[in-house]
């Protein structure tokens, strides 16, 4: 069962609300005898969090990791024993205000309205466990997930920010971490772009989608697993869980739906290490299992729901109201889902090196 | 674990290969005293079906499907009792044939290579476990789910076969099911144009790939969970997991990266019969809970990687090859997928609706 | 969930009701490329098989197994492939009788009045899916788990029939499997008294309940996890699974509690090869995971609920009836459930072995 | 995948060592709605708490429990909001002290040895995650479980300590909460010499054995599952999962192999409310589907293995060691497994209260 759950043998259970005191996850199945710091996990939550420039919320949360169980120190380095990993992130900057309005309104595109279907009653503070301080746990798994598969790197990158693209001519990832890049590009001309884009959307009280294109090298050969656990269905499992994601494609995705079959195969020759592709349309999977090409995936993600801008709407007595939602909102949410999607996929990749391992015996 | 099996309280196994003696599922969980006939079942097997027309494989499988266990007889009606439905498809026409050179090579796009990294041996007739075949399984337990959720209706439609499109504006879900529809194309303008377009693509001895559209009205509001069970990521799972899928969206998308908020909000308004909502660009989920409103959900399906044109190879071992792939193939996959991909929908509703009563003891 | 399933990694479905034309397994996530042959597991089945002595039921069936997936062939031997094995056994000797009475009436320690409370309705043919027909898949599987952890034999053994036990002081595992031993006693001169024992119970219209225990040799050490997959907690999930078993123990069980600390505790030593243990109270298994000694386990079998005695129920009417079960019955059920506990346990340990390898890649 | 986690719809997942900083729970699907106060978890724990008498352990651990997540306040009450109840246990007496030995050796009859092979190191201050503190997680999620079940009373006693037994015939549930009743025995004349019993034993540097007995009253008719979620069979396995256990039963347990086919029948007649049965040797439990009936499970607990008398064993580097136990610790363990025990049992009901619910839309 996986209401707040995911992964089979690296398998991870989040909990917590927006305005609750805490939040985290617990890692069930990690290996023992993985060596890690505690700034291998800080590091990737401090790149998901909140308030470090005009372009995100302006919730001031540090996000400083704790953990609990499941290691031994030794020095400056932790060593997971194979017991489960509990992490808990503390909330810090719930505001004190009143929720007299988004208590009783549903806000459109939010969550509120089926929750309330669903469970007869919500945690309407910050928007409760539908909020996207979940996601600071994934990160928190992910970073452990990342030291699974040896030599695996996951990378992250926003390749389109409402109508506005990258030039993937340009791609640098070293750019991506950069700090003067604001927006998670790894084309450093449209750094500018989508400054000036994304100031005149928030100002204007409004909000725009975004495209996130998740790219993991070194996933060894072999995993994931023919049927229904195919590794591309299982990351676009992962990348779908993820808050405002709305659609989600592997390799060359939706264009391979108007491509011909000699347009779409990725030859394969010998070279001089052995068997080499002459393209990587597949994103690195055939029939749902890795062939040792980068594992390419991307998601869409839908504008930010929370604008200042007037929706109509309804509220839990049926009366219609117009909402416009104050209060810290980013105005485009994927950029923050960067590292969020690099997490799922890193989990995916690690739980099926795992599940690999244990029903063949090989690691490739 | 779900290598073969898929679903948590409607819960589906699958088995078999493409040139074994059969090929089922198990479906383990459907609720007891429902009322069907083998007929509702055949019938979307009959959909499915190879051989019917020129455009799809001309593979000759009646596809007639036994229920082994799980129902009791009441005249011409089935009833379930609650314990395992065990439903069996005999493979018919595996044609006799050397298999010598698909035993030996990796066709491109295919499953050969991967499968031999990761199980160090592969049942190379007819693809084995990576043949669409096992889909006609999937149909079989999506026609017990579709039973499961009283009124609801899962029907889907081909929106785009390579670079044609339909139009959307003579859309007819009548017409789907027409016996002069070989495309379950839901416009009928579109039949000839696809007519001339796919004839050209076989031919030419290619493939193309294409768009599916699938659609469930009459979905209870409150189906879903927050998390790592949303409703959307266990349809968009379940898309994936269909072969040759390689991208899924939900509502309006990607398109809803290139949105603004308020562009892509659906408002809400009273209506005679309670709430409602002005738009469904979310597809009737938000949060990962259904709203009530039809769910729409879309994927795109790789061109068929058996085609008689040429490609760059390797064999097992080592040698570079050129493979073109004889025998029957359908030249667009994406057709058949239609109802294969309602069946996956059809499941992850049904799960959704009996794991929902249990945890709220609600229906909605 | 894990209604008909049970497992993680060898992962087991059953499905089949007593009276339905056929029942089976599908075991997924059997490791590829272990070889085997079809009389391997028809030999277990053999064992398990009704009307082979007048000690147990008369129904002859003479449980055929074909195995319709998941292996190839390679002269008599059959290699797996890592895809789901589906086996069936096809229901030959279903009398053709009247149900009349058995549709309508509560046998005592049956599980008709509860299947009725639980479904609204139920296959009383034969006792439907209750029936210990079900467990001829299980040893179907278990043959196939013994295979998957190298040099492990799982033998049982009946060691108390009724108010009669065997002297340990004569046990003799050659003996169990002997043409001359219808009662899988390890005992030699336990036979006669049993013979007279259940000969007399039979005539008497009555049955009998008895112990049966399993011992599993070359079990490798490390297999099991810390708390909720205990080894010895998942060996009594698999052994109360089994119908009619009242209560499971572990190395000394039940004795343990009447034990003290110095009296309870197995010592260690060093020996040639390495750690020895002075004893096995502990029944091979420490902290839920296995030492390398042999795992032992005991469970307790009820008499059989059907007897010709009359006893007192009601009916679905909740009128007031006598009951009195004709027809073909095991006068101890007790004794074919010792293949059947061993196929538990193979399967157990056979998960656990890939698990283990799954999350620390080792195998000790 | 169930390492840490048990349950399928109320899943309860926990994490901690002896000595870290805390433990604790992540109780996932817990229906929304449900009322309860702080004090009615707290008091379950209260009731397993170290350092209340002389015949359990020293250890000073006020087990204070705080509710992270999944809950909203309403005055002095919580209620369940459907989200992840993660529940907090901070470790206070963890007593500064040298490892060395305990940290080297390899202490009979603990998990010291097996977790070494299995993991290659492990967390060996107080035994680390194999030490009883861990059930102090799962006496939090059963008190919320308990509250799952409407009506639902889960007991629990001491029945045997050692070679002491109580006299069933001086049963009083209302003595075994009593102040004046160190051990959980439900017969008043037991308790002098149980004291008498324990004192000696403890004075001695030895530890004993006990078997408790759990019985669940009001448990709705229907619950469980024919195969493999038969009700006994989960209420065994929570049970087996519990430190020290070795073996398991249900209703009459081991006796009913001693019985006939008329003596273990649980007749039945028509009472003025409906069925009733004549007897409950079942533990009220038929094939695997609750009666209606109370359900009776007891389980056998070994001695406590540390124990100040020497016993042989090895150590890291496999030299022989005599091992004495110095330390805090229960001389009869067993006593306070009885609410861990309930814990179990209310956790296994829940869960199947709400997968039948799930499956059958009805409650019994």
């Amino acid at each position: 069962m996986s209401h707040n759950t995911f992964g089979h043998l690296f398998r991870v259970t989040t909990w917590g609300e927006s305005h609750g005191p805490a939040l985290g996850c617990v890692v069930d199945g990690c290996p023992p005898g993985i060596r890690f710091q505690l700034s291998d996990i800080q590091a990737d939550l401090d790149r998901r969090r909140p308030g470090k420039s005009r372009f995100v919320t302006q919730r001031q949360e540090p996000d400083q990791v704790k953990i609990l169980s499941g290691v031994l120190e030794d020095g400056d380095e932790l060593i997971t024993t194979g017991t489960p990993v509990s992490m808990l992130i503390e909330n810090v900057d719930q505001r004190s205000k009143d929720y007299g309005e988004i208590a009783r309104q549903y806000r459109p595109g939010h969550a509120d309205y089926t929750y309330d279907l669903k469970y007869g009653l919500r945690d309407y503070r910050g928007g409760g466990r539908s909020s996207a301080r979940e996601t600071a746990a994934r990160v928190a798994a992910g970073a452990l997930a990342r030291k699974v598969v040896p030599g695996m790197v996951v990378r992250g990158a926003l390749v389109s920010m409402g109508v506005k693209d990258i030039d993937r001519a340009n791609w640098d990832w070293d750019f991506v971490q950069s700090a003067d890049n604001p927006f998670f590009t790894p084309d450093p001309k449209s750094v500018s772009v989508f400054e000036d884009y994304l100031d005149g959307i928030r100002k204007a009280g409004s909000s725009v989608g975004a495209i996130v294109e998740i790219v993991a090298d070194n996933v060894p050969a072999g995993l994931g697993a023919p049927i229904y656990a195919k590794l591309d269905q299982e990351i676009a499992s992962g990348l779908m869980s993820i808050n405002a994601v709305k659609g989600v494609e592997i390799g060359n995705g939706f264009e391979a739906a108007r491509f011909t079959g000699e347009e779409n195969a990725d030859e394969m020759r010998m070279g001089n290490d052995g068997p080499r592709f002459l393209s990587n349309k597949a994103g690195g999977i055939l029939g749902g299992i890795s062939t040792g090409q980068p594992v390419v995936a991307r998601f869409a993600v839908k504008p930010t729901s929370s604008i200042l801008n007037t929706r109509q709407s309804i509220d839990v007595d049926g009366q219609e109201v117009d909402v416009r939602t104050k209060g810290r909102h980013d105005p485009c949410v994927g950029i923050r889902a960067v590292p969020i999607g690099e997490a799922m996929v890193a989990c995916a990749i690690a739980d099926h090196y795992l599940r690999h391992r244990g029903q063949t015996g090989r690691v490739n």
